[in-house]
């Protein structure tokens, strides 16, 4: 951020009066731009025993297989935006229950949350931003080749959960050492 | 928005090449601006038998109780954003147990998310943001006298859930009518 997106002036980046952190601010308009992280809302959607994966279309981890998941809107729900992504991404139409993991992502500053649902029909297509969508059996899941960490995670919670047929919601962190990323 | 912070220039407001809703964007160094609901994160405080509340100082809703709560910063987890609220609110030193509830709220394009935790010691005073922070029993707290639904569904909810000690994380939406505001 270098200009102001109220006035058009230069902005500076310092600890504003009363603050303990610095952001940037306008010292002709005296407006404080404030920077928060970004919600992802996704969807761990079934159809009978299998999950739906989509292979992305798109960096980062083009390639990869992830659960249909995006940017949460403006004045859109998480359920709302979970089912949004789902149709955008894998062209299915689901039927949600409940949310299911919640993770924080500080080194990129992303909330993640996934939601369980269910497909309303077997039906489903490659979105703009996937190059395939597939329903996967529990041990044809392409482990080796997940896109994310969150998405590793959800599945393993929800196959581990899934034996007594308790889904437990789960809240956590996923903490990358800035130091070590590729 | 009126003005590209990447470049200066004015943006417009239009439905960007590929996507489907408008967005501010810059026709000259060809930035899109996102826009993005907030995280606010906080706490369900609890010591012995009785619940952390502070009185608003500040506005919306300054003088009612609330639960310490506030905007997720960048580069923080969930949990850390709800224990520094608690301090920088109440003064109070806590160890979080889990998630709680969660919640969309639409109309202000917030998701807000509240932990239980517990007070190290008895310990708090009020912070920059609150006027009182006080300790209530169930049959003392200011039913009529809370700030936000989120508060008040919270609060239900754990008083509901500790009669058999299971505490079952809930996301619901709050949905306002923007025709009914005051």
């Amino acid at each position: 951020m270098k200009y102001c997106s109220a006035c058009g002036n230069e902005v500076v980046y310092r600890i504003p009066p009363g603050d303990s952190r610095p952001r940037f601010l306008c010292e002709s308009c005296e407006t404080v731009h404030y920077q928060n992280p970004r919600v992802v809302t996704g969807c761990l959607v079934t159809w009978e025993d299998r999950v739906l994966l989509c292979r992305r279309n798109i960096e980062p981890r083009r390639g990869y297989w992830t659960l249909p998941a995006g940017f949460l809107e403006n004045g859109e729900t998480a359920e709302a935006g979970a089912i949004r992504e789902t149709w955008e991404e894998a062209q299915a139409r689901v039927e949600l229950d409940d949310l299911y993991t919640l993770f924080s992502l500080p080194h990129i500053s992303q909330i993640y949350m996934f939601f369980r649902g269910r497909l309303l029909a077997p039906e489903y297509a490659a979105g703009a931003e996937s190059e395939a969508v597939e329903l996967f059996r529990e041990e044809d899941i392409p482990w080796g080749e997940l896109a994310f960490p969150v998405v590793r995670e959800t599945l393993e919670h929800f196959f581990a959960d899934r034996i007594d047929r308790r889904f437990r919601i789960r809240s956590s962190n996923i903490i990358v050492d800035p130091t070590r990323r590729r």
